[in-house]
């Protein structure tokens, strides 16, 4: 199954990094639904390279065709197929590459998995490249999830250790919008200055750094998920973890839910004036047996440091098998934390509005 | 699918803490597999309660009984169907709960979901209580591994902020089975003293304290997984995150990798003089683009506290509609993380097992 | 997945003919459902041997024991998981046959796939008596079924080439309750009689005969089912064919329309005096495009005969290599289409109910 | 899950008839696998139109684009799109049909799914035109199949009641080499010529007509398949009907078996010299218990005839919500079992391969 996810909404994605084109195919989205291209296409500048120096050089237009399941603006039933030609690649930069597996990359389990016939240029079907189509899918899902009052909000938690404040109990639209139109996306500014500062560094000394993305869903009804292996957590990390270079995942308190007392860390029940119950607070991140409370569903993904780096490294020459090093050339983000922010919304946008399509 | 869990190997999983018994449902296992029923009776022994002042008192024997699939105790190629028969129920310790959702458990979302009809008594179909059919599964998942040289194990890694050292980046079999006698199951026995102490004070105060589980899958051959949604990462995490109270899961450096440079975080390939490639450090915890590259897997899953507290909580009443406060009486483990660390481990082997029988 | 079926009602099998049980596990029932068990003990009644010449000796209660989802007769929104203990066994009736596979059972294909461990006494999970756990789950699907509208029965077609009445083009819920209370199933009892002297024919003979069961499905709403490859026919079809014996199905006119003008097969619609859309044949048999249209749903499972005959027949010897002989004795049905008929509407039921929780 | 199919190989498939582009995104396929681009085209040429006066005008090139997962005509570890472009749309043939349903059609069914939002020009996602995508999916796996020793050939067997002859016991590459190039690809060419006159006299009469496709699969190693749900019968039925106008399938004796003694059903198992189990008849089509048996896989499936028909015909108008008149002009086949021949085909071979990627 592996390049697809979902249930009623199913996102299978195909591509290459250096091949002709990567895209998707969508099914089970709802019919009759106007899908607003252009803030389909702003969404997608959120994840693309080439903005500034924080990211890649890479600057294809990102712009989707799409070949089935929208007529007329507005999907009709079936499913849609949309793709992104590759239009600026340069694969000679990484084929030299193919014997001597670069630490930290699908090369070498690539390798021993397929023997050679794997398309790695590029970082394959493993590149960050790939997450532009989840974007497609994800964003589309996120238009369908607004009309319904359900909002999706992410913002750069933390980069090689400077944080940015959490979101608050309830964060809202407005904030989430206010977000998105920052070049770095996140909620304190100084605190932004401070990790393009990480980045910078990290880039000048020819090496990277990880961070922390935050993510908070917004408006969800009580009740959605099912006990066990398909709950909330569970499908939620099986689509984050399918972020090239996601180490781990986790909701509300998290790891830091194993550092509290029981006391500290329940998030007593209160009714408000309407008769609305809700948690004074959310360390249950919004779900409580793998089934959504209504409070807002807020997760965690941390990112690994890009293993692109321009620092020499060890490595095996797979051809001689013997021990070497390889300087990476070639265009890569010192930090890839920065353009992830848009493809966590995007991945928990597709599992919010699948569990949406499956009911309670 | 809730309940289930597997795509060659399929675990369905049934039963109430409060019903007539609680089991599963084992397909897809390979036949002809000699099951060690005693060393599976050792293994359930781990996760069962009663055994000290840690864990609760409630005594079944948890002695599984085997209805299909395994015939002179080999499997025979049909699925397995185990029982453990519940004969040690408290029903009205819980039942006054029902309009009083407790605060950390999943009373509220199942009464927004089943509306009244679920039958939560004593947790229900979300106790603990369901981890012991997840071990009968697990149980023979890692006995059929290791005859295939695959071994797991599991620690303590931290509870209430005590931190056990890490495992080694070649753990061993040695070490596993000696920390699996322990009844406290560390590598530092000073440091499992600390973390006791940790629970008999939270217990004192009527309270509860959470813990992370480190687990460790040795002797895995690169190449098992797949790209993107279904690799090793995704289906580990969605097999933790079906254990109750788990709210974070990392692989490798995990989280921490979010702090580390791109030049720390990745582990040089290298190759040992039988030509067999190994990285000096582990910091993708064995996995890099969701594929096995023959390192240990090595996972955390972090534990929020027991909800289940003895101090009096502020709640609401779901008939009333007022806010109300409750005290949770019975019999409730201060820190589940002492049980949960064989629960680790059959999660782990069953997913495993299935990457496996799925091949490369 | 083998012994596994369905979406998000989901139906798992278990049991070997001569192992200690046989059974299943449901999950995905609506919560908050009654169950009738003396209906549901009438339902597998149906299914059972023992009650004359026509059909085995075999005579175990059948009474399921429920262990988890059923609360005082309420489905409680967890997994069912019913069990039949296999009261009388025979198996050394069977033992010899092991190294001289049957004609026409799955001894041989077993032995190729697993190699000599597979559980086949009595026909292992191969087995008829695997349809009474079937009967469990499909009976469960019924009642809640009709409660909603839907009736589901069905008759025997042929058997040996007398064929019994077609159904009417709209059948109703008394017709389906006189055939299901007659010895012999059938519309019209003269031909039934015919049957049955066919059938009293083979046994003196020490042969066997098939038939056809004929299924209808009415009420169910239009716009059930999907396009291509997971509409009404794949689903009926995929659990059609998991019963023994089944080597063919069709709907409507089936394999007939092949032999049709396709202005005689299409089906014109009309509306009714209260603008309800029917069709005035139903050759689609309530399916076009895989979807619904709001006709019965009509279908038809071929079975072929009892391939236990006591009559010597040609075989192998997978041990010593050479062409032998085989005479099957024990207790067999001369024709299991009279028992089929039931747990065709019990497969019929799962599939309907599936569907219908899936929503349009 | 709708438009998709298969466990470890995946095909998914989208378009609409007059919507941009037709195509499928395959993924599980066998990495390093050399495709034969004509090969495929040839096979891609016998379902396409505009042959002669017995198929329908449309004359796209049919050529697919390949868009990821292959590299220098060798498969590449990695999903693969391939894509065609509708180029000879006439949508305003079918537009005027929206509110009166054409009888036979999804028009109908799919109005009450979608209500109005499905893209049903020229049948949208439900037309003939879909079985390109699929024929691309089966014509890889046709390819790869044979790299493997396992043949697959179809041939037309009846038509409006005439039959060709039934494949021999053991059909060879050379009769399926044979059958494939005849413009009506039949085993005798005089039953051939009968069958286009019944299409010719169909055409005249501004009617159509069905037929059936009887399809085998040889070389297929004994073991494959798995009990009850997901056998060979049941994986075959779910991807056969999915191909339009499919409304029967049976294996081996199918529909005649229920008309057949025991004794005469069975298939004697018997020895060669070479120590090679095989059966001397082969009524159970290769399949016993869902398994296979090593013997040539048989089925035949039963095409409706083509609903678009000339002929005025009763309908109702959902709008005015009375009963109406159409006549449905435009280009269609007089009978769809004539291009259906590779379709079939195709559909075997995702489901073949599928099972032998799974593995015994």
């Amino acid at each position: 199954m592996s390049s697809e996810f979902g249930n009623k909404l199913r996102v299978s994605i195909f591509g290459q990094s250096h091949g002709s084109a990567v895209g998707c195919v969508i099914s089970g989205l709802p019919s009759g639904e106007a899908i607003d291209f252009d803030a389909l296409q702003t969404f997608m500048e959120r994840r693309r390279g080439g903005k500034g120096i924080l990211t890649t050089a890479r600057s294809e237009a990102d712009r989707p065709e799409f070949l089935s399941g929208i007529e007329n603006g507005i999907t009709c039933a079936f499913p849609v197929c949309a793709v992104i030609k590759n239009g600026d690649k340069h694969s000679k930069d990484y084929e030299k590459l193919i014997h001597t597996p670069r630490p930290g990359h699908a090369d070498y389990t690539a390798f021993m998995k397929w023997g050679g016939f794997a398309d790695m240029r590029g970082g394959g079907h493993f590149s960050g490249r790939l997450t532009a189509p989840l974007c497609i899918a994800g964003g589309i899902a996120k238009q369908i999830l607004e009309k319904r009052g359900i909002y999706i909000g992410a913002h750069i938690s933390e980069i090689h250790g400077v944080k940015d404040e959490p979101f608050p109990l309830f964060p809202d639209k407005a904030l989430f919008d206010s977000i998105s139109q920052k070049a770095t996306p996140v909620i304190s500014d100084a605190r932004g200055r401070e990790m393009e500062k990480e980045i910078e560094n990290a880039k000048m000394n020819m090496d990277s750094v990880g961070g922390i993305v935050e993510c908070a869903v917004t408006g969800v009804m009580p009740g959605l998920g099912e006990a066990m292996f398909d709950g909330v957590e569970n499908k939620l990390s099986q689509a984050l973890f399918g972020i090239p270079a996601v180490k781990g995942v986790e909701f509300g308190a998290g790891f830091e839910a194993a550092r509290l007392m029981g006391s500290e860390n329940n998030d007593a029940f209160r009714m408000d004036e309407n008769g609305k119950v809700f948690t004074e607070t959310n360390h249950a991140g919004g779900i409580l047996g793998g089934i959504t409370n209504g409070m807002p569903i807020v997760m965690r993904a941390a990112f690994k440091p890009t293993p692109s780096i321009a620092k020499k490294q060890a490595t095996v020459n797979l051809s001689s098998g013997e021990n070497t090093e390889i300087e990476i050339h070639g265009r890569h983000d010192p930090c890839v934390v920065v353009r992830a922010v848009p493809v966590v919304e995007a991945a928990a946008a597709i599992v919010i509005l699948d569990l949406l399509l499956e009911g309670k």
